[in-house]
């Protein structure tokens, strides 16, 4: 807890308007999309910097004081990673969101760190431009949110993640001082990669104010191919004929029939609700390309125990899938108060292996769960709607967690595809990667931020 | 220099065939592909490890007695990054060159360093995949060395480089010990990305051993446009009508008059040699998308000034334009002894820019030049054909690179897209990039390499 004259000195910094720090405004900065029964310590104050020179001057202050900082966008953050342990300073970036600057020639985004990830895609799109990175949330997260979680979404089957269209980032460091690291252009072979290991690192090495993004044509057109069948290795056995076909989807992603059933209820999309699994496979480019990549996939899903298949006819039939898919989260809200969704990631042919694993451990411990995921990726969201104030089925998730976890170290896969890790997961991270890969991470945040001030207690 | 002792304390490490120390062998070994009259010091043994066992008992020792280690694939590195300085050992990892595995479900491969990138392209299309990342050297240079110095190549425009195909490595750090960094899952956001920063760190982080890397699906058919002007302006102009026209061509490549000449010279590939400018438009994915590409490609190049097009009708013809674009280097060296290959990057829109100075600097100091580049990146080649051993060519050559770089640091551009820094870039870094961020690098540097025995005085 700081003291009176702390937050005095910190509210002087920067325009008052800017600072909130009554009870009831703290309270709703103790959370973010995680939910647990642990509730994050209230922050002492929530500022939100307009400039850089605001947040160096912040940075300076809290580091002088050893003042906790954490970072925060839209507080999407599903591990935890942006509330407090140990109370300080939420530092709320939604007020520099400014897009600096789209370059159509360069195909390049400048942006503050608090633009909201939709508004940059369709910025880019005036443009015939892309920035494909699509978590489901993206018409609210930001996108330094999305470079502190690495974030991905459908689309990262075919276009990869956040950290594939990091240029350059420009980042204060917990000194206070302002760095560019990367270059503003495609390629760069000029030292250490830092802006890079910056990608994913919630918070913890420094805080990002700007990013130059690359952007790629966008894609004339797409379509979406929505297959049913009657059981999971059916829809996977699909996939994997997919893969080797020469046919590069934009995204293949996997609904369970529990997510379905949850999704028509709340959406009323016209999903089918009597099949086992449904698949959504995404492809783009020019008209021709999208016609024959379709014909493909038919003909492949043909010899695949398909039972029915559906293709949008119209714009908006297209947008309804789409938008059901994305309201997966919304749409679990009504079963229980609360949804945890976990990122899990295997290699794909042990995708199998891991929705039985889910849905054996559902009815072990009596889980309402859905199954969602990126599963071209390997990854899988396996999204749990509970009343975690009910120590019983609390302590039940807890129980299926660790052992599905157990089954995901077994199957080589690791515990955050583009989630995080925050403070969820962070008991469970020497259990998938190398403890001297932890150590050497403790190191390089040495050397970033020596006081641990940004973002403490987080990833490891 | 090594003690004779020590010589024979390393040699007796691994099998002795795998040991060279003669003059003669070290000689061969104080250079690489960097051309200078700075000549690399010998070293004073060269050991090739067959396992990664081998690896950490050399390196073990090597820690233990201060004793630099440079590690090296096929030495095809430009920028004299697999070069001695201090002597020492010389880590040869091409007797490491298995594939352990080629998984088509998870659509990786997981290689030793020492792999040649051609074996590991041509095993993938076995299965109808792809390594796209396609240095003009991919039939000789290794996995590891294109890790090493972040290797692009001419289908970066569409695919991204190495680092975008690196899930994971498995690294021996200075002190002998393995670590594995990163996940073999497509995505990973399960702490910092250490396995990204490895990549362009030129071996002096660690050794990398082992890599994971992500494949794709083999585009079905592929073919390239062919397209000459009269002025680079012209050129240009098609290339920016192209970035905005929804179209993604795998590549776009440049190649001067000069250039054009020197390889048809070499080559005689047909290559037309009476035109300012050639343009290599790449399209890739389905026979319908192809074609219709190249039909939209066609319809800009004509109303963009330009003067011939052709398009090869059969598999040799296409696969001599490739091989003729890739013959650029050898080409040269029928010109004079020496080339040197430069590699700088600028936001697209000061291409033209760059390509006249480039010209007026040719002229202004007498330099025979030819410009070739992956104009789609930005990415600009000037490869200058000379006698080093003559110092006023050398010095003339010096100055044009300092105004080169100059013209390059005024419009936002870096020192090296896909080459790295090595020696022969080093003193002009920090003209380029922040000094802070050299000197975060410096301290990640010692958190890996604490007494600096991994290609010591390398990048800063």
């Amino acid at each position: 807890m700081l003291l009176k004259n702390s937050i005095k000195g910190i509210a002087k910094l920067i325009n008052k308007n800017n600072v909130l720090t009554t009870k009831e405004e703290r309270y709703c900065y103790a959370v973010d999309a995680f939910n647990s029964p642990f509730t994050g310590i209230k922050p002492d104050c929530i500022l939100f910097p307009e400039t850089i020179d605001d947040v160096q001057k912040i940075v300076k202050y809290a580091n002088q004081h050893n003042i906790p900082i954490v970072t925060r966008g839209a507080g999407t953050n599903m591990v935890g990673a942006c509330v407090c342990t140990k109370g300080g300073i939420v530092l709320n970036m939604s007020k520099m969101n400014r897009i600096l600057n789209i370059d159509p020639i360069n195909m390049t985004a400048s942006v503050e760190a608090g633009v909201i990830l939709g508004n940059l895609k369709a910025s880019a799109e005036e443009f015939g431009l892309f920035f494909p990175p699509d978590p489901s949330n993206y018409k609210v997260s930001t996108v330094g949110g999305a470079i502190a979680q690495s974030s991905g979404g459908a689309m990262s089957f075919k276009y990869g993640t956040t950290k594939d269209y990091v240029l350059s980032l420009k980042v204060v460091t917990a000194d206070g001082e302002l760095h560019t690291f990367g270059a503003q252009t495609t390629k760069d072979a000029s030292g250490y990669h830092i802006a890079q290991m910056f990608v994913g690192s919630e918070g913890t090495l420094g805080i990002v104010v700007e990013a130059v993004l690359k952007l790629i044509p966008k894609p004339q057109t797409s379509n979406v191919v929505v297959a049913y069948f009657n059981s999971a290795e059916d829809a996977l056995n699909a996939v994997n004929e997919i893969h080797t076909s020469n046919i590069f989807p934009a995204a293949i992603e996997y609904l369970d029939n529990n997510a379905v059933k949850t999704i028509e209820e709340y959406t009323h999309c016209h999903f089918k609700t009597c099949y086992d699994s449904l698949l959504l496979i995404e492809l783009d480019g020019d008209e021709k390309s999208v016609s024959s990549q379709i014909d493909k996939v038919i003909n492949i899903l043909k010899t695949s125990n398909t039972t029915k298949i559906y293709i949008p006819s119209t714009k908006s039939d297209y947008d309804r899938i789409w938008t059901a898919r994305r309201s997966s989260y919304a749409a679990a809200t009504k079963i229980a108060p609360d949804i945890i969704s976990d990122d899990i990631i295997v290699p794909r042919k042990y995708i199998p292996e891991i929705i039985s694993k889910c849905r054996e451990l559902a009815d072990k411990y009596n889980l309402s769960m859905c199954l969602i995921g990126h599963i071209g990726d390997g990854n899988l969201h396996p999204q749990v709607a509970l009343n975690t104030q009910n120590s019983i089925e609390y302590s039940n998730y807890i129980n299926a967690k660790s052992e599905l976890y157990e089954k995901v170290i077994s199957c080589g896969g690791t515990l955050s595809a583009e989630h995080g890790i925050g403070l969820a997961k962070k008991e469970y991270l020497s259990k998938f990667i190398d403890k001297s890969a932890i150590e050497y991470m403790r190191m390089i945040k040495k050397v970033f931020d020596p006081k641990g001030i940004l973002n403490p207690d987080k990833i490891f």
